[in-house]
């Protein structure tokens, strides 16, 4: 495969709170050949002297850093995304090796850009925000301080990233099953779980206090199943039905 | 093999500049399960500020880090000794690749400790330190910067080392996160499925002569997932309540 894919692959620091760390970012990130950098709530700049000396020769990532307000905003139009945390989940699929996870953000029949998700460096992903990928990943350490800098969880992945481009065999074994083809958009199906959401709150199937474990559970069922553009559409055509026959009904009592 | 063996690898930096390096390969040496640092002719001290800061929990490796005038006395006693350059090589055999080279230091047939060899951040090491070693590698890069910090290449390295333990099969993984261990049975979701199939017709989603091949795509959709008997229980909970507010509503119109 083209090394040009892994241009393909953004890098999204979720409020990175440390210049030098964001420098460090970018210029491992240029060395492995990604270049796409997006920042959600950053709480430093990309501009910052620290964040621009780490990054010696490259200021261009920092310089074409994109700034966000939000994960979901961040992951606008990618088709896979793999959140990184430290621990295992108390809930949902088990986090899997790199090595696993990560040739799957490279397939070359996808169209739009997938997404690597990396937390503060204080507390990592929430598992709100984990939730928003359809797989997880974590990177093996030493019990005795599992702890990784930032910097080095982003350059550990981005090398891996670029050598699973050359050896995919040898590196990942058959990730996963044969690929949905035309794999819906992580931000189509957060829309669809939005209109699904109001709905079950209208009929009161949830309540406003259940609705996000439930609605985590709907997310787990789409993103396992690789729900396809088409099945999406699927999805949300019956919820458009349903809400216009709820309303015609509520029209007439 | 036991990780105690990685304790037996001595990570050796030839005169390291700077103390956020210094501390930064600590804690990644500590997070892969690292403890042997050895400095030679360091320009900057382990007790440094900066350097103690970056350690975070990992300043046991730094007070125990040994400082030497020599790459020949950094070897003393190794059976094994790998350097790194960012090159190849006028002369000597080419280097390898570092999933190649590493997993020779870990051998648990030596007896006696083995080495990683790395250069100072602005030049790397000379031809003729580079001979002190038996084997070379190169950690690939992007040919449009090749040039790693020192804490990565040491965080990619120390990751490698402490992944080459690993059995192939832990590396390889397994395809898909565990498999649901109460999957729905077939006839749960046939049940499911013709509870949807009477409903989509009634909201007139469906036709009767479109309905068979929708619920197909609905069947594989379910399949793909492995539904689990919870989540199914959930969906059908979903189906129920909609056809009570449904009939509800018919028998107000």
């Amino acid at each position: 495969m083209d090394e040009a894919v892994l241009q393909s692959v953004r890098i999204i620091l979720v409020e990175p709170a440390g210049p030098l760390n964001v420098g460090s970012v970018a210029r491992v990130m240029k060395n492995m050949g990604l270049t796409q950098l997006v920042l959600v709530q950053p709480h430093c700049q990309p501009s910052d002297p620290q964040a621009q000396q780490m990054a010696v020769h490259a200021q261009s990532v920092l310089e074409q850093a994109t700034i966000v307000n939000s994960l979901p905003e961040a992951l606008t139009g990618c088709q896979r995304a793999i959140a990184t945390t430290g621990r295992d989940r108390a809930a949902g699929p088990a986090p899997e090796p790199p090595e696993t996870a990560l040739p799957w953000l490279l397939d070359s029949g996808l169209s739009g850009p997938t997404a690597l998700i990396f937390g503060p460096e204080d507390r990592g992903l929430s598992n709100a925000e984990l939730n928003y990928a359809q797989r997880t990943l974590t990177i093996p350490t030493s019990d005795i301080y599992p702890s990784l800098n930032l910097a080095q969880a982003v350059g550990i992945c981005a090398y891996l990233l670029r050598r699973s481009l050359a050896q995919p065999a040898a590196l990942a074994g058959a990730p996963m099953p044969a690929a949905t083809p035309d794999l819906a958009p992580l931000d189509q199906i957060e829309a669809m779980l939005r209109q699904l959401e109001l709905l079950l709150l209208e009929i009161g199937y949830l309540y406003p206090h259940t609705a996000p474990s439930r609605m985590e559970k709907f997310r787990w069922l789409l993103h396992r199943s690789r729900t396809s553009q088409q099945e999406l559409a699927m999805l949300r055509g019956i919820l458009r039905q349903l809400d216009w026959v709820l309303q015609t009904k509520r029209g007439e009592s």
